[in-house]
């Protein structure tokens, strides 16, 4: 198909998919003619996949680069692409002070929760550091049973998401399942606990 | 405090206050002489919610401008302008074909669930219906049964999460708390999911 077609397929504007095509984040086309190329349904998929981590995890075009790049090589092992997929999608927070001093406890709920296959300079463990330390100042207090109580939950969400994904895919289409479904399921969690806010404000202002 | 003090507490850079002064997203200070005005804690605070809404919630400028409007009108119902940052954080996505063909399978799940006082025309409800038709396009399947357990996961959290309000601040006080809680709480949940999926991804390397 042409350019044009391919960016119907996809829901995507011409500009973007031309965008993608000049950043590498599109493989090029059969070259076919002078100004002409044809692309298939790989592209097709490529661009559903870009969007998806775009428009619905907010992905920076930065992260998308690392993110095509380390589900591209087939020569690293998966579990090396997923650290540097999650890393790409937590960048750091800007704090004022000390850095870091909200480290130990984040850290003191991670190995409460016995995660110990999470890397120590992970950019997610980083950034929830960052994150604590930036409310903590003046904003809001995070307790650590209140953090743990998150960690609990996340625990028994990745349980279950692990089951669920699909193995008898190649390894390009389980790491294209996980990383889109950690942008999705992601967000479809959190409008789901937005609308679950939505019903337990309303019963309370019921209830007077 | 003059505006580069301002700036220096809450760790946002002059011009960013500056803007902000501009949008109307901070009020202005007291005016003591030509270009000079003073600012106080109330300033402080607000950029530093501002900040958190933006760089940890990734909220739009356009959402900031509803938020802030919304959380400052002392008229409105507290349940009102819940709804209205609820909406305003829940942009839609712009799907293919034809819209809202997921409605039905996400208004289930929530009726599934007994979110009675979630609005039918909630921004975040539609949002979901969106997202679900967008990668059941072609990208990820999405089925009932995986999204009632998501929505399960979410009234548990929102139960919580409803628990931890502290009420005896006044009204903007608690406005601030559950709009500011909503991010960075949200955020959390996303980072330590990230960490999980880690832990057990390496977990099931080992294991072979």
């Amino acid at each position: 198909m042409l350019v044009s077609e391919l960016a119907e397929r996809a829901d995507v504007p011409v500009a973007t998919v031309k965008y993608y095509l000049r950043e590498g984040l599109l493989p090029p086309g059969d070259v076919t003619g002078p100004r002409r190329a044809e692309y298939d349904e790989a592209h097709v998929r490529r661009l559903r996949i870009l969007r998806a981590l775009r428009e619905v995890g907010g992905a920076p075009v930065s992260a998308l680069q690392v993110i095509v790049d380390a589900v591209e090589d087939d020569s690293r092992p998966m579990h090396d692409v997923l650290c540097q997929v999650s890393d790409a999608l937590s960048p750091p927070l800007p704090v004022d002070g000390p850095a870091q001093a909200a480290a130990p406890q984040v850290n003191a709920v991670i190995a409460g929760v016995g995660w110990t296959g999470a890397r120590k300079d992970a950019a997610a463990r980083l950034r929830l550091a960052e994150l604590v330390q930036l409310v903590s100042e003046e904003l809001l207090t995070v307790d650590t049973e209140v953090l743990a109580y998150y960690a609990h939950l996340a625990d028994e969400l990745c349980r279950t998401e692990l089951a669920l994904i699909d193995t008898t895919k190649d390894r390009q289409g389980t790491l294209e399942d996980m990383v889109v479904g950690e942008a999705v399921f992601g967000e479809i969690l959190t409008l789901l606990r937005r609308l679950g806010h939505e019903h337990y404000q309303e019963q309370r202002r019921r209830e007077g």
